[in-house]
C-alpha cells in the first residue's frame, strides 16, 4: 500500500511513564514526569533521559547541579500524581507535598526516591548533551530499589504487579500494558535455525 | 514498605521495540531490532537509539558509515520476523531477504525503508555518542511515513490499528499495548487547579 507522510513531529508512543526526581541547592525535592527516556547500556547498566531545556524545568536544573537523579516508574494506582507531576512547575508549588508523597535519600547517589513508587533506578550523571530543544542525560544505574510486592520469584520486576502507565501522545492517553502474548528470542531463534537448515 | 535492592541490570519494560535500517557501503540493507529507543526532542524532531558496540553489529557500522537511519516500528503481524532481526546478525545473513522483506530508499534521507512496517521515521544523525557498551544514536526525523491503514481520522497513528509491540526483559516477552484508561494532561490540570484554589 501506498505510504502517507505524515506531519513532522516526535513520535510518542508507545513510551514508558517515568518520573525523574533530584535535590535542588536548598536540599528541596525537584521531580517531574518524563515520557524521553530509555535504557543506554547495558555494561554498564546506564538510563537516559531526555528534558525540555529551553522550558527551563528546575528539575533539569538540579540534576545538572547535583549530578544525580532518580527514575521512578509510576503504577496505575498513582497516574493522577503522576500526570500532575508533568503538569505544573516546581517554580510554583512543593509539588510533592501537594499530593502527599514523599521522599528518602537514596542509598548510592546524592538524589531522592519518592516513597510511594515501587520502583526506582538511582543514577549517577556520567554523560549530558543538549541536541535540539532537550537535554539528554546518560545516568548510570547505581542500585535499584523495589517494592517486595512487585518483585517475582526469580527477583525480577512482574509487570502486571507494577502496572506501568505506557504514554501515547498521538491520543494523550495513558495505556495499560497488556498481556504478555510472545517470548522474545525463541520465535527468532527457531526461524534462523530452520533457515539454517534449509 | 521497605524496598528491596535489585541486582544491578538495565530496566528494560516496558519499551517499544523498533527496527533500526540502514544501508551498509555497499548499498545493501541492515536491519537490527532494538529496545534502546526514545524520543529526544521536540523542536526539531529527534529520536535516540542505543546499539551495542561492543558486538561490533553491522546496522551500527552502516548509520555511523552514511549519517542516516530510519526507525520502523513492527506491528504484532510481523513480531516473528522482528523477533528475528534481533537474534542474526547481518554478518552471517541476509536477514531481510530470508524472511521476505522488501525495502525502499526513504524519501529524506539515504536509508531503507521496510515496505512491510506500517510505521516509519526517516532520519538524519546529528549527534552520536559511546557510554558504556552502547552507541547512542540521536537522529533528527525528517519525515514519518505511515500505512493509511493505521492513520485516525484526525491524522495521527491509532495505536490500536499499529499494534506496537511492548518489550519486557525482565520476563524476556512482548507485551501488546493494553487500553487506553486515562487522558494525559487533563487530571493533573484539574488537580492543579483545586490545589491552587484550596
Amino acid at each position: 500500500m501506498e505510504k502517507t507522510d505524515l506531519k513532522l513531529r516526535a513520535f510518542v508512543a508507545p513510551t514508558p511513564t517515568v518520573i525523574a526526581s533530584a535535590y535542588d541547592e536548598n536540599g528541596r525535592t525537584d521531580a517531574c514526569t518524563l515520557a524521553f527516556v530509555m535504557m543506554s547500556s547495558h555494561f554498564p547498566p546506564c538510563v537516559t533521559i531526555a528534558i525540555n531545556a529551553t522550558a527551563k524545568r528546575k528539575t533539569l536544573k538540579s540534576i545538572l547541579q547535583t549530578g544525580a537523579f532518580v527514575v521512578g516508574y509510576p503504577s496505575f494506582e498513582h497516574a493522577k500524581e503522576a500526570d500532575y507531576l508533568g503538569v505544573e512547575t516546581g517554580y510554583n508549588a512543593d509539588k510533592l507535598a501537594n499530593i502527599g508523597f514523599t521522599t528518602s535519600k537514596a542509598k548510592m547517589v546524592n538524589a531522592p526516591i519518592i516513597n510511594e513508587l515501587k520502583l526506582s533506578l538511582e543514577c549517577k550523571v556520567v554523560h549530558t548533551v543538549t541536541v535540539g530543544s532537550h537535554t539528554q542525560i546518560t545516568g548510570e544505574i547505581k542500585n535499584i530499589q523495589a517494592d517486595p510486592s512487585i518483585i517475582d520469584e526469580n527477583g525480577k520486576v512482574s509487570m502486571q504487579k507494577l502496572d506501568p502507565m505506557v504514554y501515547d501522545e498521538e491520543a494523550f492517553v495513558y495505556h495499560r500494558l497488556g498481556e504478555p502474548v510472545l517470548d522474545a528470542f525463541k520465535p527468532g531463534a527457531t526461524l534462523k535455525k530452520a533457515l539454517m537448515q534449509s
